[in-house]
């Protein structure tokens, strides 16, 4: 029994593993050619874990990259199940505890932008998709800030570089994409060029519009959302409205983020991008 | 060769098939004992794509629940990818045009709230967690409203019944577990009762606290980010300081959805939960 142990113990020691936050151990499944049978391991890390050797710890995280398919089935037969998948690769966890995990849920929201890119001449600029002048749209990457894909969607749908005012709304709505939820932008820039021109294939067009002429559409019209948005729109533009800036902040990491709040009434606090 | 075709078009009725918004097909391959072989039918239904048979479609979306662990491999060697996971199943994706893939990405934000909720005598509701007495915070569901997770996790954390206020700032961080985004959205609650405690074994416990006893731990003294958040809920305990509030909005679909703005400066909106 002893050298069983041992033998688990080293085989265990072949994967890379590495602690995760919350008492649980990653186990990282690269493409590594010169190890040896994958399948045997993951059955045993788990005999492994179920005994006690991988010494308590409360759940096993298996990262499983797409060319790794072959241990998908083995891993759920062994009682993993299914945490999150990105194209190239699958995360399975094993909870070892007889009690509900508490391990974190996978995300649940895509975000999305909405950009007012208002001239001194109160104009927008304006892009045609399908027949119907639009404000620039677009999603958020992973990884990457409200304020930047503002930036970056403007530049991308009309050419036009502009620099990040403030966010005036934002909506949550549920059900946008399977079963998950979305959380949408309405943010106001300021141009930095003028000349504007489409940029992707599937725009028709791009221009800069009299306001009033994009809030006179039927499209925008009909839609209680629209009009709401247009009225905070107007509102900004004549100087009667205050959204959230994006102040740079740091928390219990060193990493910097961004903390939105109406630095209008927000004591000693500016917009500092 | 007709016949042949024509077998294919049977078998891919057989799957329940339906259209997704992005031009593809979505087969949702469920529990059912009584179908027929699905390894096979995976492999034919995208034979049947490729030759167009899945007429005018871009991709096909296979919803594969954990049960049918067994056909992810086949289906990864067919030229699926995953775009999806969730506990229960795996979405797998086959993109047919030789361009790049015009498909939704996955959900990159986690979403969360910090709850501050403010009685008459200017005191919060706080909880001890691990010595330091905190806000109730907590992890949005999915699917779920933020000021309606803010009111739960209240509920949960303290035992309080409370009515949401506004949104006083959000921060949003990246690479906060794996490499998915995070969204924190810090709101102001009223206390409904004012009979705390503590509900949860996690929890030390729950008291009603001077909000000044609050700020001045060495816990909040320490990051820039809880001063800063201090800094606006003292602004808006002396009436200077407007976040953004809730308000019910219809769009494109018939789904009520809530548009978050500032209340105070917007023309003619309230805030109606």
């Amino acid at each position: 029994m002893a050298a069983k142990a041992e033998s688990r113990e080293r085989e265990v020691k072949l994967l890379s593993a590495r602690n995760d936050q919350y008492g649980g151990v990653i186990v990282d499944i690269n493409g590594d050619e010169h190890r040896p049978c994958y399948l045997f391991i993951i059955s045993d890390l788990l005999n492994c874990a179920l005994e006690g050797a991988v010494q308590g710890k409360k759940g096993v995280w298996i990262k499983l990259p797409i060319e790794r398919v072959n241990l998908v089935e083995a891993a759920v037969k062994k009682g993993f199940w299914y945490h999150h998948a990105e194209p190239n690769y699958l995360m399975l966890m094993y909870w070892i505890p007889q009690s509900a995990h508490t391990l974190p849920a996978n995300a649940t929201h895509r975000v999305g932008i909405g950009a007012f890119l208002i001239n001194h001449n109160r104009e927008s600029g304006q892009y045609r998709g399908t027949g119907v002048w639009k404000l620039p749209t677009g999603v958020v990457d992973e990884g990457e800030d409200i304020f930047a894909a503002a930036v970056r969607e403007v530049k991308e749908e009309t050419g036009i570089d502009s620099e990040f005012v403030e966010v005036l709304a934002f909506r949550q709505s549920h059900k946008s994409f399977f079963q998950k939820s979305d959380l949408f932008f309405v943010c106001m820039l300021r141009p930095l060029s003028f000349d504007i021109q489409k940029q992707e294939h599937e725009i028709e067009a791009a221009k800069w519009m009299p306001f009033e002429e994009y809030a006179a559409q039927p499209f925008v019209q009909k839609y209680e959302l629209l009009r709401c948005i247009h009225d905070i729109c107007k509102a900004k533009m004549d100087g009667k409205y205050t959204g959230f800036s994006p102040v740079p902040s740091t928390s219990y990491t060193v990493q910097k983020s961004y903390l939105y709040l109406n630095t209008s009434t927000a004591p000693r606090r500016e917009s500092k991008l």
